[in-house]
C-alpha cells in the first residue's frame, strides 16, 4: 500500500541545459517532473530533505577538464544532499534510514547502498553532515592542517572567511594558538566572526577603503598562512603581506568561477612567492580520501567540545536550488548555503 | 720584500652608487681605485681571480626587502669570487692557496678565514666551484629534487635552461629519468641543451610562433615538473600545460627584475592550481645550508661520472663587471656567466 503511494508520487529534478557563460542563468538549467526511480538490487530510494549548493558546481558546469569531469547537459545536477531511505534493496539500510551522498538536485534518487553513509540525527543535525562535520568542514580541516600548517603565534588569514569552509577554517587555526583575520563582504559577517567564532579581527574588503592598510593593521606580524577561497584583488593584497617561508592553500578563487577564459589578470605572484620562499599549493578534498576518517574524528571532537561553531543559511524549496547558487556567488550566505526540500 | 710590492699597488672596487630604475646602468656604479686593505688577526687578504655575476644581484640593488639585505649605497656590491691568497693571518691559509668566498666587486679583498672555503684546481677548474659545483649547480640540485621531485617517465621543463642553473636541473632530471624540455632564447642555446646535454627537446621562445602550441608538441604527456628561472610570459606558457599534481620551483623571474614595482601583470594561476592541485614554491639556496655537503657530493660524483656537462661564458677584465651583468639579463650567456679579472 505503501508503495503505491510513492509510485503515485512525481519526481522533479533539476537538468543542465546549457553551459553557464559568465553567471549562471535560469536558461541554463532545466526542470522536469519524471516518475519515481525504481531501486534495482543493491540500491535505495532516497527522498531527499537538504541539498546542498556549492562553489564548486560552477565549475564542472563548464566544458574545461578539472578535477572532476563536467557535467554533462541534459543530466540531473550532480551534488551532495542528505536524505531518507524511502524504499530499500539493500541489507545495508532500512526505510527511514538517513544517508549522505551524491543525491543530486532532484526530489527522490536512487544510489548504490555502498555509496550512502549512513547518518544519525541524534549526533548531530542532519544538515551538519552537509557543512561543518561534511565536505566543507573537511575541506577546511585538511587544507589548512595539511598546507597552511599554523603554527601557535603565527598569524592566518581567510579569505570568504564567513562561508562554509572559511568559517571552520578560521576557528581550527584559532584551535592551534594562531592570530586570525578573516576577511568577508558584510558588516554582519565580520562580526559574526569576531564576536562569535572568536577570529581576532576580521576586514569587510567591500566597505575598507584600502585592504592593504587594513590587512598591515591587522596583522602587524605579516602573514604566515593564507587559506584562500576568494582569489583576485583580495588575494592580491594579502600575497603582498607575506612573511618569509609563508604557506597559502587555496581552496576557491570564487571571484574568478563566473569570468569567461583568460579575464583573471592580475600581478604575478612568482617574485614574491621566491623573496619569501613560500609555497602556494591547489587542492581538493578528494586529494585526502584516505584520511577522512581522521578529520571527521577530530571534527567531530571539536564541535562536541563547543569548540567549533557554526551557521547555515538555508533556502526553502526545491524550484529555489539556482537561486541558492547564485546567492552563493553573490556572497549573501553566512555560514554553509543549503536547500531545504523536504 | 714581498709584502712591499704588494703595498705599492692599488686595489680597485666598483661600488653602487645609486639603485637602479629599471636597467642598471653606469650611473648606477662607481670605481674607485685604493690602497690595498691590510687582514686583521684570523683574516686574509685574496687576490680576485673570477667573479661571479648572478641575477639575484639585481634584487639587492633594490631598496625592497628581500630574502637577503639591499646592497648599500656606497659600498663594493658583494658577490662570490675564486681567488688566491696572497697573505694570511690565519693558521688555515697560505699565500697561494685558492680559496671560494663572497669576494665582491673587487681585485683585492680581505676576508675572515672561516669564511673561506679552500678549493682544489686538481678537483675541478677554479671556475667550476662558482657554477657547476657551486652556488649554480647547487641551486639546481635542491630546486629540482626538493621541490620539483620529478620521477622517472615524468615530464620536466626548464625556463632560462642555457643558464648556469637551468642547465644543470635538465642534466639532473635527466639522471632521474623523466622527460626533459628546455625553454632558451636562441638557436645556438637550444642546439647546444638537446646535443650536448642530453635534453629530450629545446624550445627557442624568440622565434617560436606560438609557445603555447611548441609546448604542447613537445610536452605530450604534460608538464609535471617546472623548474622556473625566467618567470613572465613563458611561464603563463607553461602553467597552461601542468599535469594534476604538478610541481614548480620558483628560483628566479629574471623578467620582472629589471620591471619597475607593479608592472609584472598576467594571468592569475589561483584556479589553474586549484584544478591540478599544484605545488608552487619559492627558493634560493640559503634554505638549503644545512644540505649543502648532500648536494655538493652528488654534483661533484655526476660530475667526475660524465653525466654532467657544462659551458662557461668568461668575459674578460675588471671594468667589463656591470657590462656582464646587463648581459646576463640579456640572456647572451650560455652556462654560468663569469668575470675573469686576474
Amino acid at each position: 500500500m505503501r508503495k503505491r503511494v510513492i509510485k503515485d508520487m512525481m519526481n522533479r529534478k533539476i537538468l543542465l541545459r546549457s553551459r553557464p557563460q559568465g553567471w549562471p542563468t535560469d536558461e541554463n538549467f532545466e526542470f522536469q517532473e519524471a516518475p519515481l526511480p525504481q531501486p534495482g538490487e543493491g540500491q535505495v530510494l532516497i527522498r531527499a530533505i537538504y541539498l546542498s549548493v556549492d562553489p564548486y558546481m560552477r565549475g564542472r558546469m563548464s566544458a574545461a577538464k578539472s578535477y572532476v569531469e563536467p557535467y554533462r547537459i541534459g543530466e540531473v545536477i550532480e551534488g551532495g544532499g542528505v536524505g531518507e531511505v524511502i524504499e530499500s534493496r539493500s541489507d545495508k539500510f532500512q526505510p527511514g534510514d538517513k544517508v549522505l551522498g551524491m543525491l543530486g538536485w532532484q526530489l527522490y534518487g536512487v544510489a548504490d547502498a555502498d555509496k550512502l553513509r549512513k547518518i544519525d540525527e541524534q549526533t548531530a543535525p542532519l544538515s551538519a553532515y552537509l557543512g561543518v562535520i561534511g565536505m566543507t568542514g573537511l575541506t577546511a580541516y585538511f587544507g589548512l592542517m595539511d598546507i597552511g600548517r599554523p603554527k601557535a603565534g603565527e598569524t592566518v588569514v581567510v579569505s570568504g572567511a564567513a562561508g562554509a569552509v572559511g568559517s571552520i577554517v578560521g576557528q581550527i587555526a584559532k584551535i592551534q594558538g594562531a592570530r586570525v583575520v578573516g576577511i568577508a563582504g558584510s558588516d554582519d559577517k565580520t562580526a559574526w566572526l569576531t564576536e562569535q567564532l572568536g577570529f581576532d579581527a576580521a576586514i569587510n574588503y567591500r566597505t575598507t577603503p584600502n585592504l592593504k592598510d587594513a590587512l598591515e593593521k591587522e596583522c602587524p606580524q605579516g602573514v604566515d598562512v593564507y587559506f584562500d577561497n576568494v582569489g583576485g584583488d583580495i588575494t592580491d593584497a594579502v600575497i603582498g603581506q607575506l612573511n618569509d617561508h609563508a604557506r597559502i592553500a587555496l581552496c576557491g578563487s570564487i571571484s574568478a568561477y563566473n569570468d569567461s577564459e583568460g579575464k583573471d589578470i592580475g600581478p604575478r605572484v612568482l617574485v614574491k612567492l621566491i623573496k619569501t620562499r613560500s609555497l602556494m599549493k591547489g587542492f581538493v578534498l578528494g586529494d585526502y580520501a584516505d584520511r577522512l576518517p581522521e578529520g571527521a574524528k577530530m571534527l567531530g571532537q571539536w564541535l562536541s567540545e563547543g569548540k567549533l561553531k557554526y551557521e547555515e543559511t538555508v533556502i526553502e524549496g526545491f524550484d529555489r536550488i539556482p537561486e541558492a547558487l547564485l546567492e552563493l556567488f553573490k556572497g549573501t550566505n553566512i555560514g554553509k548555503m543549503l536547500v531545504k526540500v523536504g
